[in-house]
């Protein structure tokens, strides 16, 4: 029986993927076509997720020579260490340029897993199977990997895309409510950067997505899947278009360095950011105080931050200053050589880069009270 | 003054990138249009190189914001622990997207800085400035980089084209001989896998090649450049015709890890395989004894080995039986899940890719005597 599922296609000619929305898609796997072209495969995963899901993948995956790999939970999985360790699994399991690696859990696995299908034997295939909504939405489309350096984030990396990715929204009921709420930041940022009517419903609909109706919550993801597909299709390698999707993360990545990537979830320091961009574009002139307000209350909607935090012990508040948040943007990948990229609202659901903003335009305007 | 100098194009696109080539380049090089986008400049090369050409071309990068990383010279330089030094160098010089790379150096150092090159932030520019023969005709033009993993050579990788490629003959002056005559390997293999001209050729200026006659040599190594560019531009990634590339080298392989790497340079393992793969193809009907004859006696000229040797200590002489062998070339990049896929010669300067040899077939052919 052919399984019910949105199918929404990134076109990148020879690359090109599908990507499959539905609810309990992870019990279908083996009804769908997937994408493997060997015998081999390894499907690599994190301490919380292997022990929901694992066993029922494996099982549909009897017909392959297929093993399974756990990396510890959370950010610190993003290491050099365990990329080695996925790629020495490869190496003993005598893995050819045709085997597959599956990507089991939220963007931490899906970006070292990623990175390490990148580089073994200079690229083999990759499914990502996102378990989180930050992932679904965001991290598991478009094919950026990387793992973290001890002086930064995401900085050792690649461009590499997936071959298929399967998005089970059933997965969202075990994820705790304070990662889905974070990965709600990203869902809002779509409709920030790309289009007001998503805006508008995302504010009708807020409701039901907060209490994962499924039918809501799969046309959302979807959605974001058809806007993240739409430009990485135009603007693979983000040399142009895509950096777009970086709205509120140069605020953002600020926040989470300064705190020592201890106090935010990377979606609620998006939230900040995005909030701190749009209010950034209305103190430049571009956008009105009303659509600071739209853009705030959606947030709120969602249980997301929309300020820089003035509660925090001491040694983190330190770090938050105008000055030291202005020196960490210095430091984003987007920037060239001594000068900010920013971006910003021309109006609601049409974003742009601009390169003319100085570092003491933002101390100044971070300065502001809000 | 213009820079008097051969340049060879590599067509790929918004990819694309010149090969110039001449004598004394290295002292000319802020004469030359070089491809640097930003400030930021890393030139990283090893302990032999460094001292002979390093101060010379800082001097000319004066202009730049310049720093130098020298690691370890040999293929001990290719692990991950330099490739983290190299990023770790970026991030200190807080490196853009716009920084440039520089190798300075022969395969060992144009593989590993050009992986960090593809890898930091996801990509930045490198300059190849290759210093060996075997990197001037190979391993500097098309792309490939890579490390190596405690279980296998050059299995961490990925594809980044190089910005430009700048080879000074006048550096093959202070090669060891031994090194520049293993180079000769892959310039004969060129010959036998797409030119017949150039065999002849080749036999011709042997001699002169030897001898580093330098209008010869260029002209050489210009040769080779536009046949690599060729096959590069037509196949960038491997999926077809480049692995014709690999001419030789299923069983310089195989003889490197038996070896453990210790006993022959690069090119005289694919001396030794080019010898093997043309007997091969002549066991199987393809080409005549006569053939296997003429290439033979090529690389003996060259002063290059033609035969897996039978008087090593007994410790490595045990790794070379046609079984453990042919055990090794399982693991060859090249292959397909349980298959073999072989590089043989239709003629003298036509090859193709085989999928129909079984390991037992590699065993009868290995255990016959020469």
């Amino acid at each position: 029986m052919p399984v019910e599922k949105t199918t929404v296609e990134v076109a990148l000619g020879s690359r090109s993927y599908a990507i499959h929305i539905s609810d309990n898609l992870l019990s279908q796997l083996s009804d769908l076509p997937l994408r493997i072209r060997g015998r081999q495969v390894l499907v690599v995963t994190d301490e919380q997720v292997g022990p929901l899901y694992l066993s029922v993948i494996l099982d549909q995956l009897a017909e392959f020579d297929c093993q399974s790999l756990v990396v510890p939970a959370g950010e610190k999985a993003k290491q050099l260490t365990h990329f080695e360790t996925i790629l020495t699994r490869l190496m003993q399991m005598r893995a050819n340029r045709d085997a597959c690696l599956i990507a089991l859990g939220g963007g931490v696995v899906g970006d070292l897993t990623g990175f390490a299908a990148a580089c073994y034997m200079r690229g083999i295939d990759i499914i990502q199977i996102p378990t989180t909504l930050l992932s679904q939405v965001d991290a598991s489309v478009g094919g950026k990997t990387a793992i973290n350096h001890p002086l930064g984030k995401n900085l050792i990396g690649a461009f590499h895309q997936p071959t298929q990715v399967i998005i089970d929204v059933r997965t969202l009921n075990t994820l705790p409510e304070r990662e889905y709420r974070a990965g709600i930041a990203e869902v809002i940022k779509y409709g920030l950067i790309m289009s007001p009517d998503f805006i508008t419903q995302l504010e009708q609909q807020m409701p039901k997505l907060m209490s994962l109706d499924r039918v809501v919550t799969e046309g959302i993801i979807a959605a974001c899947c058809r806007f993240k597909a739409d430009i990485v299709a135009r603007d693979e390698t983000e040399s142009g278009q895509r950096a777009l999707l970086n709205f509120g993360h140069t605020f953002g990545h600020a926040l989470e360095t300064a705190t020592a990537y201890s106090h935010f979830l990377h979606g609620e320091a998006v939230a900040i950011g995005c909030c701190l961009a749009t209010r950034f574009s209305a103190s430049l002139g571009l956008i009105n105080q009303q659509d600071v307000d739209r853009t705030v209350a959606l947030f709120k909607a969602a249980g997301l931050p929309t300020e820089v935090p003035t509660d925090l012990p001491e040694c983190l508040q330190s770090q938050l200053t105008p000055e030291s948040l202005a020196m960490l943007m210095t430091l984003d990948k987007k920037n060239q050589s001594g000068e900010y990229r920013f971006i910003l609202l021309r109006q609601l659901g049409d974003a742009f880069v601009d390169a003319r903003v100085s570092q003491s335009d933002v101390i100044e305007f971070l300065s502001r009270p809000v």
